[in-house]
């Protein structure tokens, strides 16, 4: 998943090199650790060939972009949590729209959309302002007042409207995908878990039996760290993994493949009948499969064709907006500009942030609560059994009184 | 899926802390006991150094929600009924819109909308009252009417729409999940049961086979309870386990996997050739998944970010209503916004409510039939059994004369 | 399925009770028996001590709708066919458009939809008659023009008409969960038929395997009866079963579960290698499952906050249409609220139509196809293995000069 | 699936009798032979005591949906093909909407929409030309002008669309249901031949695995002229299977399954051990599920009253249409009606058209291919094995130096 | 998959043979290596006796589409890469807006939406023209104004743009059925190799478990050749297979399904036992099933109909639409068609262009991804088993202190 060349030159190559040679050069070393550290944009300027004055613009006007991009991945970086009963209480309580409102400032998703929706007001108050101008005779008359009939964008909205919502479909049944291939994941580290729990008995096996399980309760997490961006895998691991098996694995390229080969080697060498192993080997398809999804959603996005559809028609729609509404609106244009980009473009960030659904699930709850499921299980083996073989006893004795279990 | 320490915080960050301290610090104490009991609200105010004109403000603010809530939660706990061939009948007789339009002040789909609708028609009140008054010159002449056009509303109307609807559709495909689950979870407890009682036949093991059936008809049960807000899993379970075995489910920290460990145990425990016994596990894996999916639907909600775009386009949308509508309306902004608000509130509240499944399905009828089954089963296994034995004599006489079924 | 007590008082709880006494205690006493037998509705009436006179009233006002259910009632009883080429031809020929228009008067859709087109249309000849009595200066002055702005209703079109297509397709997607639940019964019937036929070979079996066969065939019968309301299972089933195993069916509470248990049993019974049995038991799990879908979906349906949700959106929509098109239409507000409701709520109407889909489905030419087949299968199964044995022997012989098969 | 009785009473019930004799009468009769050999219609009157004139009139408006009718149901029995390469770029080229465009007067779809277009062209001269000839004066002036509001059609127009539209998809969903199961049909084709080919070794079976291979190339296309009209099942598996057995199967009801029992006892007198007849029979099962897929979606369309009610829809709104459009567009409202009618008649032609998708789909392409890979299967089968016997003896000499395989 | 003759004759006949003889002449010889050579187009005229005007003409109007197809054509090839964690993070940057408005004119999909267009915008000029030409009384007075109301447009706007929506939609959930079926390919390769890898132990087959490795890793190449235009199988395959395995592989007519048989007859002739033989066997069902998807995918289009509809639909809209905006936008008709037609057609584009999913996936990264793990897997198998067997003795010694895994 790693590709060792820096294979984003096909991607800059989108640019126009003329315009915005700032932005190419900026987007090369999007690294991690610098995005985060806000230092002022110019120092990281490596060509000092340029005129500086250009570079300065370009530099300001990418103050707040950067800075909005910098709020929504730090937010990305949050710790979700699992919903219980009392957030779903909260979830569906009718104050929940005030509370929404209250933190729409705060909301990540709205702090991204500042740099766009600012720059469709500030086109509808240019247009505005030049309309008003020309209004009151004050720029020669040759000029035309900005104006259109608002019929062709009657008649394009609800394609837009349709675009813009089965996009948003689209990631959220990504979303759905990969919520569901984490559930199949958890539930078969459970159901592995228990079945090497009740089904490895011999005493010879105890040391290989205890490693297998630290390896199933390390997979999740390991498959974790591959699909969230920055995750430290030798600190959530540190504490499941031995330091000599944390070593090979951190050394191998693929963590989540590597601990799948320690399971399956660790199952060859225990001391199974042939079915009992078979059963146990059938567990580890599941988990490739679990890999398989998750990369899939990682490496392979919604069509950037249809992305890139949805982004230009909106964007077009909205530098033209102001001119459809001049007749109509006159300055209320400024206020109806921006409404729109913010809900239109609201429901296309959104659609945006959910195409890549992991920073979005609780993933590190979600290994927490299997690996205390996986332990309690251990715990309680023993009680469970002592209280079945007295209850055999017992009831073997008063079952000729008894008869079938009472409704 | 209990979370030990309070893990709200992350959700009160939300608030703005200057504007609604009140509303801050109940979230905190929002325990089903306390919230309906219908305490004053201002008794639990835990700050006495805050001025209480504020906070009585607040809390007569409050007052409504939180009644709206009570009523809501009531409504969640009442008891759901299946359908059978009767209320189907009833269902689609054409006084059906009759029944739906009497039962509205009843619903509590209506009436956790009071609160926004209340909100929003009274802003209606004083949008409308302001222009009145610019109108008559009751106010000083620079005051703008508010008034704007609605051309911008005609082009997100669609968009609106769509996004309303495709939410609550996804909320549904949630509900269809958790519906599916619990057939799949019912069905194979059926089908468990039936192996159980016919492929368990040696007379050592009928107290272990009672007590396994006894596990297999407590599952659902339990999951039940786990699923279900404010449940009372020791009573539910009380008819179904012995005491010993109900003190150690009660005492595990995750009852419905506690229970599936009894099962695996039994299986474990009984004289079973293998293939059996094999049989016989997986359908253990299948009450894996029933919880796997049950635990993923109440933990993971649709993503929060579609949910808070959802109500803040509305809510911004039916602030600046009473505006748009002004010129062509007037006062009858008032009910126009009120109808609005309704409708598309009470589309969103549908979307919320049914965004966690369980509540809504009529889960203790199913475990109740579950049970039914399961007992007729076993009552009937003999009856079956002689007539079976009867029948191969007789036909093995007969059938020289007779051949084939008849058709 | 057959709740043992009379579980309606949660719904009929939903009535104001003083408004409507008649219609709560009718539906206490809706049995079908004397729901299609067309009493005068006032000769039932059981409750002596109210007044006569508004009793009359309600049940003229009753008889309408009585009359259309009884009408979708009977046609939900009709016999459904199965479609074949001659069929499709029809159905896709260009005067299915006449057809379908001539046929309106008597489709059971359009006629159960007389009842709140009527009082549709009454709404707004009455709101006609007043506004024009108004503006004739025929009513005292200061009463208001019932009239306002279209606006309103403009913007909500769009979330009116998602929300109906939207329920009508969740409806249909349970029309296709039946269908395809439906299709895999009857697949298994034929599969496990064909198992049985050509796996149970021995002689001593004759008699066990015929038993079988015949309980194979009823399976899918049965359950037909257990999801059509009104189905006579004794009737249908007197030439599957014998008098006492008819017996025992019929007295089980649950008739098909009770076939799969004499399945399970006979295979039980018969003399089989450990593989075969377990390969035929794997067959109930599937006739296990499709009991599961139907049950499902008969007693879950779509959630009743959706539903009421959309029912009470067009009433209220259709009540004050009249209103919103007085300015534009005039005395054409009464065709045009006629067509709006006709249309709007046919989509409804269909919508809860389908949303049972057993009905809808011909199931009982599904179970004689599968029978018949299944008897075709019986006989032709002495003539394809004695061709075969043939061809053996003419093939071991001239298999040196021929080869492959020619293409 | 050929139900004996003529079971169209049902359908042709819903005609009213007294209107459309002749078409009453003729729907008995279509047949395919004499369908599509253009007899002259009224040489089929079989009710010589009807009035010829009414008769003549009724003939001759049936002559052109009759027309219409033909050439679709020839256009249905054209041979279709799969897409290759070479087909994808034209189909993405950018001259293809001229070339849709100019095939437009050829497409099958188109000519099929004639009548109705014709129909409501003809509706909206009949009302236009009647309003013109009240606003000169020609007709007497107590008679309306037929004009209406447009406001009612604004608001439900949506519901419309949304209808046909999902009409549409529903229909293409069942397409990509039938395209998925002869997907799984075919590829269960090609894989049941190669565990044949590879799995049966013993010569003494050569003639019965030849036989073998014979009924699983003839599966699919038994199955093709299963759900292909008016397909000659006879001509087509002349090539494939020998006299004897084709004769038994032409003699069957369902030639399909009689196919897969032949398949079925072929398996039976083969010499495999158990384990090995177990997987090839699984194979079955495959095949009995696409039989049971394509039965289903033959015989069950989509419920009648979604049908019926998208066509109501449709043809109502159109009547009154022009009447509608009158103030708008005077004379235009023919060019509108035509237009509307066109565009929306098409869409729900589209979605009746792919409903039954089989003769959609390139049947006899995939049954072919189907052919050709089993016989390259078995013809390359030798030169495989023998390369690798080779490679195996060249291999285990140089495997010391060489390793493992190179990237 | 590779139709031996030239099938289009079906695909032209929908030509309307007068009109436009290059065009149709042109389509006999799309051969990729002509096409992409950007010869002039007069020189492969191959029919002299035309009158060569009529040539010109056509084929200057043809220069333009014929451009813009081999770009798109060219982009088509272009290697995709897989997304990694950097790219989501420039994808859901703020700037990706101007990013995507800035590679408009590079992107692909705009550049071959150039034709239709410039088509569309040069009618709206011509009518503009012709409009005022008669408002100016340059023209006779006799002809009309072309102009006409837009109520009819209002009221089919919304199914048109449903119908291009769910179009569009149609085509990505075939995008999505390539993702999957290419995941599970991948998956499975990778299993496969897995349990090869550690299934084969004895040393006599180490020559055939190299080459059965080899083969496992060629499968997705071969796949992937199958499905992408113009690629070299032969340099592709060259690096994995050796020289005479290639040649039978390059012979064959179906080279995936030629690597399956070889995968096969490997496994036949490894010395195994049964059950795990049959387990690897599982495997080659899964590949089949892959090649199945996706020759459906490439086979099978969303139904010719659908398709031609949609663009049908829209060249006739944008015809007429400028006639319909002549009195709301006069001369702005032009930029209104411009932008009308550019904002649809692309939708239209975009439907298209995902319709044939390979070329838009990353299948070269994806094949080298599954060679790199395969290899990793081989590479690492003995330092696991080192470490494992290391670690069983010295946990076996550590084991009585340390008990369970520390969590």
């Amino acid at each position: 998943m790693q590709p060792p060349t820096p294979s984003n030159t096909s991607f800059s190559s989108h640019f126009t090199p003329k315009f915005l040679p700032k932005l190419h050069h900026q987007t090369f070393r999007l690294k991690p650790s610098n995005k985060f550290n806000f230092k002022p944009l110019s120092s990281i300027n490596p060509n000092p060939s340029r005129p500086p004055k250009t570079s300065n613009i370009i530099s300001i006007l990418r103050s707040i972009p950067d800075w909005a991009d910098r709020i929504q991945e730090q937010g990305l970086k949050r710790r979700r949590v699992l919903y219980n009963h009392e957030k779903w209480v909260l979830h569906r309580s009718s104050l929940r729209h005030i509370r929404h409102l209250l933190s729409s400032l705060q909301s990540r998703v709205i702090l991204s959309l500042i740099p766009p929706v600012i720059a469709f007001t500030s086109v509808a108050v240019a247009v505005s302002g030049y309309n008003t101008a020309i209004d009151m005779h004050l720029l020669p008359g040759f000029l035309p007042v900005l104006r259109a009939s608002t019929l062709p964008y009657q008649l394009t909205a609800p394609a837009l409207a349709l675009l813009l919502v089965f996009r948003t479909e689209a990631s959220y049944s990504r979303y759905e995908e990969g919520r569901k291939a984490w559930m199949r994941v958890i539930a078969g580290t459970d159901d592995f878990a228990r079945q090497v729990i009740s089904g490895v008995k011999s005493s010879s096996d105890a040391a290989l039996k205890n490693a297998l399980l630290q390896y199933i309760m390390a997979f999740p997490v390991a498959l974790k760290c591959h699909v969230i961006y920055g995750s430290d895998i030798g600190r959530d691991l540190q504490s499941l993994l031995e330091g000599d098996d944390l070593a090979v694995v951190l050394n191998s390229k693929h963590r989540p493949r590597c601990i799948i080969e320690f399971i399956s080697q660790s199952i060859n060498l225990l001391n199974l009948e042939e079915a009992k192993r078979n059963m146990l080997e059938a567990n580890i398809s599941c988990f490739h499969e679990g890999v398989g999804v998750c990369e899939q959603l990682m490496g392979i996005p919604i069509p950037l064709s249809y992305t890139r559809l949805t982004s230009r028609f909106l964007v077009f729609w909205h530098f033209t907006l102001p001119i459809i509404l001049w007749d109509d609106c006159h300055w209320i244009v400024v206020p109806a500009t921006f409404i729109s980009a913010a809900s239109l473009f609201c429901i296309e960030e959104v659609g945006v942030l959910i195409e890549e659904p992991f920073p979005m699930l609780a993933l590190d709850e979600l290994c927490n609560f299997a690996h205390k499921n996986i332990q309690e299980a251990i715990a309680s083996e023993q009680v469970i059994q002592t209280r079945l073989m007295a209850k055999r006893k017992k009831h073997s004795f008063e079952c000729s009184q008894k008869g079938w279990p009472k409704s």
